[in-house]
């Protein structure tokens, strides 16, 4: 893996024309009724309707298809979107996908990993064990890819800015979730280089707030007890992604957990769309923020559709 | 109103013509992960992402572009999503919309009808209350619109046949709900006249299976009690929608409520998409008989997406 140098790294927009056959380009919705309701101009990115149900397989697809010839394959560690979107972009390549999760994973990403062809390992739900699993995989000649402390996951996540401007030009803003970091740097970075009018924001959870709080400290926070519904988002900022979102001034706006779910709400009533809670999030410090943007065209990245169906499920069933 | 004489109708794909600007073309979707799982190939049409969130607004925009220059407006009775369409598709020509409602509707559906310019009228729960109701606002110079036993209505439902088959011209089956009929029967006049080759198929669900029963009669049943969870499907088949099925030898299938809640749950996870209850029973219908769609490309319309998200929303803030 190469060391992270800006200037020295692939632009999204290269990397797009490498995957634009591997990845789906996703629709943008708007809502009329949202907007008349809000006042404001909101477009929205679906990448909820990605292959693997999030953005998650732009940045796997193009780490995939920058490996070596004789890569006999990949691995990582996941709980969440990652270990399924690089086991379907690993297996789109012929390549075998080993996903160390812990024991205590929710099934339905264990299933989600497997049914895109990825290996599941299990491990003791820590840290420690995680990443041992995962050294025991290299070792055995498979090519670690992480979920977003890497240069091709954060330039592969960076196409969806440029997939985005190129379906609406006349963006003013572009405001995308943080987690680890992956989407947001990549969007920081693609914007730099192609659309330096556009004013990138970043928005998170205050119950998972270690961006905001890194940022405005000008180093990484290692005090990070997530608690919050939006699960994808519940990583402590990676290292390289730090790095370009200070390196860009790049603003990260919080929100509080009912203003994530009346986002939720929302997006359900008006846009009719499955979302996992961490794709509401942008819109949620939207509403919060709303004096910020005043007449200005708004794009928003839904970032993912991953939520579990039974337990509104086990509601209606109950009414019925 | 005119009778109804199927040779007099005029086609849906001429009405389409005529409701091209006003209405949405709403989006066709397919799901690679649905159509391995299921070793079928299903293509859904998004009416739950039409103008009010349901097919409804065809048929009113329809019936409303046919009214006299000199009518002062429209009226109903609904408890449903055709009050939302009738007012949204009336003031839209700048007509009054008056809905009689009963007193205990749900309060997102009377909202819903007020966001869309409609004025709400309350009344008795019962269905003399509610046609007393609509009498008055007749005698008082408005013209009354019904939800689906009226010509306009159906052939305005029948555009989305024509629509549907204008993106995806190699349809086999075309599965569409049935509660009062509007949709089913404007299909398959639809269909009759410009893709007599394709399967039309009825679903309903076993609680509320008034047309399957009719149909089998070969008379429209009086006894029904519905109690489904599918509440868009919950009316007595119409007697000119009967008449078109009958004609057509329209085939209805019948499934059960945990049938509905897992084509919900498929939907939700493969196309990430918000739809309510009625929407799912083509989808439980089709899963149900798989043995009848091998081989054929199956057309599933998505009916509507109206449904109340707080008790998911609730659900999600305990947890949280």
């Amino acid at each position: 893996m190469s060391d992270f140098s800006e200037t020295g790294t692939i632009p999204s927009a290269d990397a797009l024309t490498r995957i634009a056959g591997l990845i789906r380009r996703t629709p943008v919705m708007r809502s009329d009724s949202l907007n008349r309701r809000t006042g404001l101009d909101l477009v929205f990115k679906c990448e909820h309707l990605q292959k693997t149900g999030s953005f998650k397989f732009r940045g796997a697809s193009f780490a995939v298809s920058r490996l070596a010839a004789d890569s006999t394959g990949v691995a990582t560690h996941s709980s969440g979107n990652h270990g399924a979107a690089l086991a379907a972009a690993a297996t789109a390549r012929g390549l075998s996908a080993d996903v160390v999760m812990p024991s205590n994973a929710v099934s339905a990403k264990v299933e989600a990993v497997r049914a895109y062809g990825g290996r599941v390992h299990f491990c003791e739900p820590d840290q420690a064990s995680r990443e041992r699993g995962l050294a025991e995989l290299v070792e055995a000649g498979r090519t670690a890819i992480p979920p977003y402390d890497h240069d091709d996951i954060i330039t592969g996540q960076g196409t969806v800015a440029v997939e985005f401007l190129a379906q609406e030009p006349r963006l003013d803003d572009l405001v995308a979730p943080i987690g680890g970091g992956g989407l947001l740097s990549g969007i920081a970075l693609a914007a730099s280089r192609q659309a330096p009018h556009l004013r990138v924001l970043g928005a998170e959870p205050e119950r998972a707030d270690d961006a905001a709080r890194s940022l405005s400290a000008g180093e990484r926070v290692t005090n990070h007890r997530p608690d919050t519904i939006a699960d994808g988002l519940r990583a402590l900022i990676g290292s390289r992604n730090f790095s370009i979102l200070r390196a860009h001034g790049i603003e990260v706006l919080t929100v509080s957990e009912a203003e994530i779910v009346d986002a939720m709400r929302q997006i359900w009533q008006h846009l009719k769309q499955a979302i996992e809670p961490s794709a509401a999030v942008p819109l949620a410090a939207i509403l919060r923020h709303k004096e910020r943007f005043q007449q200005r065209r708004i794009g928003v990245v839904l970032s993912g559709g991953n939520m579990a169906f039974d337990e509104l499920l086990s509601h209606l069933e109950r009414r019925s």
